[in-house]
């Protein structure tokens, strides 16, 4: 007799191998981490003894289901807003809260939630997304679950750090501290095309390749995502991400919603694959992903729930019968995506995305023990009939239920036994989420007024922009000397205008509730003729700004959005504490400086009426280290111009107008 | 102190009210069948004392779940068969199950798993529409349901009606003998437009109007049955259907995927209710219904799982999900059908549908006690925020589950308390239907060969034909007496062609297999040459005909379809025992006789060899007293003809062969 730790004992062996035994009466042996043996169950239990032994009878036995793309600690903001625009629920409620709520613990309590709720449907393993993966890997370990776990890379400022640098920085620090752990793969994730720069996405992939690792991505979730990389690079988003070398890696790309045939190809040929979020992207009125095609191009599709915030659960077993359901109707095909295809993905194509297929993703001997046991016979899965073949993936996939599964073991180790869970306290975890969300909803309700929130509520395409601000101001005495840079070798001039520049400023009582201006951009032609006019509403955090070189280095959250209803509208709407008024006459020129980007402003205050001119020069960015870089550039021209740190004005406009009271 | 019988005290209840009050700690008091208080639970807990108090404390008290269109039996034929072309599923495998084993046990032991089931999952009230249901309705009032049950009428033989006169008498027995039952409304279903005729329609409207009482109808439910509607009658399905009077009561129309807003204004004047099939809807490949529209036109939408065969389960929690998922798609919109409205679908609007809103569908003093208790804090729904008022609905619809609910109440009656049923026996319940599941499998086995299902799985278009076809066959010693009528002044001529007919005949070796018949049917022109080719596959049952007046009236299961590949396909394809072939010069013209359509044909046999000619005088319906009817107009053409009984033959061309054969 051969020893094993664990016998798994009659019911139905669903193997998910490379033939797709399926065994009747069968039985699994496990040892130690690993299964040693699946077969007849007479033939197991002649050769194996145990110490513990599972009675499987009226169960299917089969691999635990792999959760290709989720975002765990987000069980956390589970229905803190739903059936909201995306922006209104993304920046209004979303982003607010992850500012202000996740560090380390959160993380961890949230992870603890997401594995005792994964264990409970039948996950073993998941690919993550998201902050302070350190700590979601320790609270993964301590589930007991196995997992992808990918740290977010954004150009913004993400809330374990404050700069991308920081950011990628922090991402070699966890690979190093996690790489060869029995459960945990860590890695990096570019958070998105559009959230990242052609720099965070090429070192993203650097990193991954330096480490012979996998990475995610989210790929063409919406369709404005595509629309936006078309107009920004001429270039759909998969070949953009291509072009950056990222496709290098063996990449998870989330949604896939709006992608074409021929980045399909690419992706294909490039051994990428698709985490499908079906729910997600209904809820969030993304679309339908076309994985019938994806499938047949011989792309790996894989099945995610996505974050618990935009599902709102973690139940692959749904997941795996809606991604069924769906593929029927566009186009119609009843045949389409049939139920052992969607089994697959979220057990074989779930692991092969994880980059784990070699260990993990079905019932064979030398794969770890990642597996689960199902009741056949919970009364809404009654009868089976025998005549198919694939009646067994049939029941599995569109009648089962997560609250169906009874055992799940993972690494050879048993998490859940009858439903009771073995490695977290349910109990304690609820209540502490309980804690969290009474916190939460305090905050949400203190900042209910908070003028971001109402600027989101009411606009249309609020975008937010780049998190540094570099710029300079100065008193001119001469507006003619401005022609020593304008007309300096160095410089290309891109274009000038004239605005005339009346803005509204909201005040407000709290200074965390930052301020909103409305501007009004008069666009005044060459014989002193309005000939165009433009309304925008912008968003500062008045968070504190950081001082470098001489000149000011900014770094705020900044939300700009076109002002689509008149001034009355959002002056009765912001409710401000304080309204102050201020004009100007703008001349800008947008000019290359050794071919980076400036803007040089000569602006004459007509209210308040301050006397004489001032000189603005001005760049934004993404990165730190560019805002460095541009901080120098912007020294070398204020020598040209022959502007000394006396003439320069830390002043805002804003801060003199209040000055005049 | 008043007397109560339950008392549900503490947790948020959630009435569904016109006020849509929700109720923080709150409580619910029942006495007999009746909701006699709800409101907060200091105040109840200080009025009532009952016999039964359950402590609802971190849970949910809402009204149960209505179930607006199901086919309870149709749980013994949950995942018969899956992802099957719509044609393979039905006439391969569901239909002939049904014509084998529905019956008034089947329909017993179906309804009770599926009462179990709903009871489990929270339903308390739902719309049937099957066979035998006054079968049905004994077994949902042993369960303790309320319910509308609707029995079909078709065109067609049905398992408990040899014809749809057999139906509607059926039905009117049904009526009288359920109506009044506290818990059962009986009422009538005509199948479908193209499953009924003009006149069943009618006739089912009328009946439905006498009695008073709603009816239910499957609308439009695929593109196919609108084409075919336009086609055949130049009208979309609403209006036909509104044509025949049927809508003048209150109809559920179950589906209605493919309407388009002028039928949907019809159907909003006429004050019809929209069964929603969400799952149904994908599984089968239909497509999306327009529900937002329907919604924003203010037509009652309520929610229905349709049949566990086509779902696979009868799980609202489930439907209601994908529902307000589904909705946010087409168009793409985040806001579309948010989770309180699809809870008020799967409640209120369930309610109105069935004619019950005065009696259920909220909690409310003076309706009855209908209500289901729901675990707040599982951990797949936990935490909770508060900042929404409508987080509450959220959590119900985007993250519930059926597994949640722990009590289910109906007409003041406990059906299951601590997720224990208490009117049904799940064990037997379930080793009953796996026995039936066992029968079914042998069956299925043993017609794996059957022609009809391989006719099915390799043809398109594959159409049952009338259920009666009325005939006269008589030898003809003269062709020219055949003028006699058509020269007659009680008849057109509409059409007259000239065949040259080669038939093959595949049979088998057992009876009950029928047969199949391969015919090329060679059209021939004026000059004797063939201006067209026709192939086609006939399968007939070989049932017993019955024998009527001096005429042939059969009543035969006949499916028809186009021959869409060469006969050596179909010779290797069939492996029939025995194969025939015929051969004959046929005269056809189609006729109006008095101004109803027959058909007659001058038969001249090449092969075999018969000498002299033969008339044949035939005509089809769906109807047994049409087919009376017809068969004495047939009578009175032989005597125009003079032809007498002794010329009758009551051979087939067939048997003649087999006779040389």
């Amino acid at each position: 007799m051969n020893t094993a730790d664990i016998l798994l004992i009659g019911g139905t062996v669903i193997t998910m191998d490379d033939a797709y035994r399926v065994i009747h009466d069968g039985a699994v042996a496990i040892h130690d981490t690993k299964i040693v043996a699946v077969g007849k169950r007479a033939d197991i239990e002649g050769q194996y003894q145990a110490s513990q032994t599972l009675d499987c009878n009226g169960h299917y036995i089969l691999p635990g289901l792999i959760n290709a793309h989720t975002h765990v600690p987000m069980t956390l903001l589970r229905a803190l807003a739903d059936d909201l625009r995306l922006d209104v629920w993304l920046m209004g409620y979303v982003m607010p809260v992850e500012r202000e709520f996740v560090n380390p613990a959160f993380c961890r309590l949230g992870t603890l939630l997401a594995c005792a709720e994964m264990i409970r449907s039948g996950v073993t393993s998941f690919a993550d997304m998201y902050y302070f993966e350190s700590d979601i890997a320790q609270a993964t370990a301590e589930a007991g679950l196995r997992a992808l776990l990918c740290e977010s890379i954004l150009k913004f400022p993400a809330p374990d750090a404050p700069t991308y640098e920081d950011s990628l920085a922090y991402t070699r620090e966890f690979i190093q501290k996690w790489q060869g752990h029995p459960l945990i793969t860590p890695t990096i994730a570019p958070h998105a095309p559009y959230s990242n720069t052609e720099e965070t996405l090429r070192r993203s992939g650097e990193l991954a390749q330096e480490f012979g690792l996998p990475l995610m991505i989210h790929i063409a979730e919406t369709r404005r995502e595509v629309d936006d990389s078309l107009a920004l690079y001429n270039k759909t988003v998969v070949p953009w991400v291509r072009d950056t070398g990222l496709m290098n890696s063996k990449v998870i790309m989330a949604h896939c919603v709006h992608v074409d045939e021929f980045e399909m190809r690419m992706m294909q040929r490039a051994g990428s694959s698709v985490a499908h979020c079906p729910s997600a992207n209904l809820k969030l009125a993304s679309g339908i992903a076309p994985i019938t095609q994806m499938l047949e191009m011989g792309i790996n599709v894989a099945i995610g729930t996505d974050g618990p915030a935009s599902n709102n659960d973690l139940d692959m077993f749904e997941e795996m019968r809606l991604a069924a359901l769906l593929a029927k109707v566009t186009p119609p095909d009843p045949t389409a995506l049939p139920a052992k295809q969607a089994l697959t993905m979220a057990t074989r194509n779930g692991a092969k995305a994880l980059g784990l297929d070699a260990v993990t993703g079905s019932l064979e001997v030398g794969k770890f023990a990642d597996v689960i046991v199902v009741d056949m016979q919970p009364l809404h899965n009654m009868p089976h009939f025998t005549i198919s073949p694939d009646a067994v993936y049939s029941q599995l996939v569109y009648a089962a239920k997560g609250s169906d599964v009874r055992h799940t073991i993972c690494h050879g180790k048993l998490l859940m036994h009858d439903r009771r869970l073995l490695t977290v306290d349910e109990t304690t975890l609820k209540a502490q989420a309980a804690d969290y969300a009474k916190v939460v909803s305090e905050f949400l309700r203190e900042r209910e007024g908070n003028p971001l929130s109402k600027l989101v509520a009411v606009s249309v395409d609020v975008e937010r922009s780049e998190s540094f601000e570099i710029q300079v101001k100065a008193r001119l005495e001469d507006a003619s000397i401005v022609e020593n840079v304008l007309s300096h070798k160095d410089v290309e001039v891109v274009r000038a205008v004239h605005y005339r520049q009346y803005d509204t400023y909201f005040l407000f009582d709290k200074p965390e509730h930052g301020r909103v201006r409305y501007r009004e951009d008069d666009k005044i032609d060459g014989n002193g003729n309005v000939e165009g006019v433009r309304m925008r509403l912008t968003f500062t955090s008045g968070e504190k700004e950081r001082a470098f070189n001489e000149m000011i280095l900014l770094s705020r959250s900044r939300f700009i959005a076109p002002a689509s209803h008149p001034l009355r509208f959002y002056q009765e709407y912001f409710q401000a504490s304080t309204e102050l008024t201020l004009q100007k006459e703008r001349r800008r020129w947008r000019i290359l400086y050794k071919g980076v980007l400036f803007y040089i402003n000569i602006d004459r205050m007509i209210k308040p009426a301050v006397p004489g001119l001032f000189i603005e020069i001005k760049s934004r960015t993404w990165s730190l280290s560019d805002a460095e870089h541009k901080a120098a550039m912007i020294h070398e021209m204020l020598n040209i111009l022959g502007i000394s740190s006396g003439d320069v004005v830390h002043e805002e406009y804003l801060e003199m107008q209040m000055a005049q009271g």
